[in-house]
């Protein structure tokens, strides 16, 4: 990799939401030479090719990434991880190497591919994560705008080819998303608290509640405070398993410290402590009104700047 | 009480969002009489007053009980529990005896109050709860149709009072609401279950996200699952306070239940137990998927019959 690839040549491992989403920005960017997808759905690729949304399709993963500038995995994380490893073995040959990116949910677990594969972090890979979804999955919910005005954290290590990162970099911004680069532990960390945990909890509740003997009473009196709470709750069970995972360690370290705090909680409510309930309460919501302040401000400005 | 008054005397004693909206709801059904309030804020009254919610404002507690046919307790929990009380001692010497209700969150506290006072449940006394609300608060929030379509609990004891009963139901069939009995200790463990268990969880996990040393980039980087997850914890801290201290045994319960479960799950993610994992997230997905269809069912049902 020596500078920006003016027309890269992409290929797209695994055509879903994000996959689809990606390369449909890209197509109507016009900023890629190429657009291949490589799937084990059959289904998927043809809808993603029918939709225009790529150039060529193939279930062969060697001949897609074969002579491609950016290979963007597009996988599950642990599915992602067994895909760096193929590519490292596939284009090692290769000089220049491909870029090689992803957009898994965590970066440890595919840095560990990556160098136990190389024994070292390879300079070609960067590796990505778009904080960006939607409650549908499949290539048929793919929508190019997904990443508008989103975040996309790069996880680019001392050894990253600064020329790979600025590929990579370009990539995204086509897309509307802004780029935001962070240590691989940070990245990990921050989405254990605000993503992971969070999907823990909510899972974690609603099987209490199925599993209660009054469990039909509660689900016929839940109401809108309780949709909104629980709606993490109804995301793909396979995914979650896997960043469960993958996670691991970060998962565990965030649902000790939220555990610390329930059970703090719980001794104010078992003990009738007026004044610690009223204080962690009252902490609680000027952590979340500024929080909710923040991304009001920053949905504003973004109103302001983009389309 | 005999039978059904045909345009009752309401005193509302509270004029916040409940008790404005009510009255509000009253108002434009022309079903009251009068619609007295009382209040401690003579902002908030004179502001119902100027928006037409109410007839008659007073700061007056005694005189606005005097001769109202049915008595709305419009207060926050705890708060409820001494007006029950303090109405029970005032309008004792009444006959018949005025209908006392209220619309606070926790039913078991209330009953306490009563029984505390009167030695057993009065029949003139029918505990309720509307299960609706808003995050905004006060008379400026209220709004008629705020009860349309939702439930409202009233919790019956074997000595009510069959026509204080119809007469409280009736007052709420008014406001468009579907009004269900259950027994008080349903009510609280259901809501303990499906709103204050959920609260208490949203409180405890952004203290502990704002507590932590990344809090910064957590809350930089948090996005819209984060975000409706977390919404209820902007909730007014001063009644929930109110709420835990009334229903603590079924809120420590709910907590005990759920953190059995958040353990079982904790245990599979350490030992990254994939089946265990994908079994958990799949129940919980199936048990919010049907919790969503109930709700969007009802949705549908609801708008087809309502306005």
């Amino acid at each position: 990799v020596t500078g920006i690839n003016d027309r890269p040549r992409v290929a797209i491992l695994g055509l879903g939401l994000i996959g689809g989403s990606l390369a449909g920005a890209l197509k109507a960017a016009h900023w890629a030479g190429e657009i291949r997808a490589w799937g084990r759905r059959p289904d998927m690729l043809e809808a993603g090719l029918k939709r225009g949304l790529v150039d060529h399709i193939s279930l062969d993963l060697a001949a897609t990434a074969a002579d491609a500038d950016i290979i963007v995995i597009c996988a599950p994380t642990l599915v992602a991880a067994d895909l760096l490893a193929q590519l490292l073995e596939l284009t090692g040959g290769r000089r220049p190497p491909p870029v090689i990116t992803d957009v898994a949910s965590v970066k440890g677990s595919l840095r560990a591919a990556a160098t136990a594969f190389s024994g070292a972090m390879p300079a070609n890979v960067v590796l990505g994560h778009p904080i960006a979804g939607s409650e549908r999955s499949g290539v048929s919910a793919a929508n190019p705008k997904l990443f508008l005005r989103h975040r996309v954290i790069l996880t680019p290590e001392p050894e990253t080819d600064p020329a790979a990162l600025a590929q990579v970099r370009a990539m995204w911004e086509v897309t509307g998303a802004e780029v935001v680069d962070m240590p691989v532990e940070v990245h990990d960390e921050v989405l254990a608290a605000t993503s992971h945990l969070p999907h823990v909890l909510a899972y974690a509740l609603v099987d209490a509640l199925a599993a209660s003997a009054a469990s039909e009473e509660i689900f016929r009196f839940a109401a809108g405070g309780f949709r909104d709470f629980t709606r993490i709750a109804s995301s793909d069970p396979v995914m979650w398993r896997d960043i469960s995972i993958a996670n691991r360690d970060a998962m565990l370290r965030a649902i000790d410290d939220f555990g610390d705090h329930l059970a703090t909680l719980r001794t104010a409510i078992e003990y009738g402590d007026a004044d610690a309930l009223l204080e962690t309460f009252a902490r609680a919501k000027e952590a979340r009104d500024g929080f909710a302040a923040l991304l009001a401000q920053r949905n504003a400005a973004n109103t302001q700047t983009g389309d």
